[in-house]
């Protein structure tokens, strides 16, 4: 099946407390998003970003003589909502990879054994362990739940872009905070598959450090 | 109160894939552990290591000439065994805070905030919001769960040391994967305060560099 990359950046940089939205810092020498972008160099790529980063991105791109082909959508007013757009540049038959723009340290195996399993089963979500312990928070009491039960989950998450289109037609997307929970709202099972711990979200400037050092 | 940090190190190293336990891996200049102790100089400090590496551990302070003093315990067969032992040292109407050697990156900040509260309330869990999605496994099936409900937990987990030493006489303690656990097992309310995301436990390669560039 046609395999597409949707790279959605939409954050704000809030937490990185920078002026510069994250996915726009410089990564070892160039911006984090295009990092992101190279790892799906092979596929087809859906790049959505906030309108009002359009322009900055497009200067970024002259500047940094970045050449991987990509069509450019603008986002909506929430992370849903920008991949609900994204989607409708994506052909009902491919399998769409929806990809965190920040998560540029993405390993090449992960991407290959994702679209792999999606292709098989119909669907990919990798996952990792917890090395922490972990408390469950209700009214306010927190108590110890067992952490061997919980997994936390990455991106790339893949689907077959007709169905996760329809989850998103059909759901309250807002109210979760990924793909595969929109999608299990639509009534589909989940498949998971192994993530990696490098494959961090760059949320804060120790994440930044972290991935520099990776890369050098 | 008087107080004491019981720093446990018991780490094989199976996860760094090196024949040298993580706690005694160089980070910046010096083992990890020695670093560890060193963000505890103004407690007593109780130290339980695995009765195997004790001389190694002498040997590396005497070449590091490391000058934290502290009291040195042989580890037993689990981590809950270690903490027991260590427990013993320590007098029941201390503050005992129980630290993973392996968290040397612990802000002051987090110690003093720790101690604060739990001469207040008795103890003191760090923990910190998730920022990935997170999904229940249960009899073999995922399902996502709300991320805003649950906490990943750190350490220094501070305790009355007679309360934590009750509860580990008087619980299963190998069934848990901390002390807070083991504490609420015993019937008490945990106390929770924010913990840092800079607060890792190094138990990857990849930590390890993450650690060195915080430290550079």
């Amino acid at each position: 099946m046609n395999r597409v990359a949707l790279i959605v950046a939409g954050g704000s940089g809030l937490r990185m407390q920078t002026a510069v939205p994250k996915q726009f810092l410089i990564l070892a020498g160039k911006p984090v998003l295009m990092r992101t972008l190279e790892k799906f160099s092979g596929c087809e790529i859906v790049l959505v970003l906030p309108e009002q980063h359009i322009p900055y991105w497009k200067t970024l791109c002259k500047q940094y003589e970045f050449a991987v082909p990509h069509t450019l959508v603008a986002g909506g007013a929430t992370r849903a909502e920008s991949v609900f757009r994204g989607l409708q540049c994506v052909d009902d038959d491919s399998l769409v990879a929806i990809h965190d723009g920040v998560r540029p340290l993405l390993p090449q195996s992960m991407i290959e054994e994702g679209f792999r399993l999606a292709e098989e089963k119909g669907n990919a979500v990798p996952v990792v362990r917890l090395s922490d312990s972990i408390r469950l928070i209700e009214s306010g009491i927190s108590r110890a739940v067992p952490r061997d039960d919980y997994r936390l989950v990455q991106t790339p998450q893949i689907f077959r872009a007709g169905e996760i289109k329809h989850a998103y037609r059909n759901s309250s997307a807002d109210m979760f905070t990924d793909d595969a929970s929109v999608f299990e709202a639509d009534g589909k099972t989940v498949c998971l598959y192994n993530g990696d711990p490098i494959n961090i979200k760059i949320t804060r400037p120790t994440d930044l450090i972290f991935a520099e050092s990776c890369l050098c």
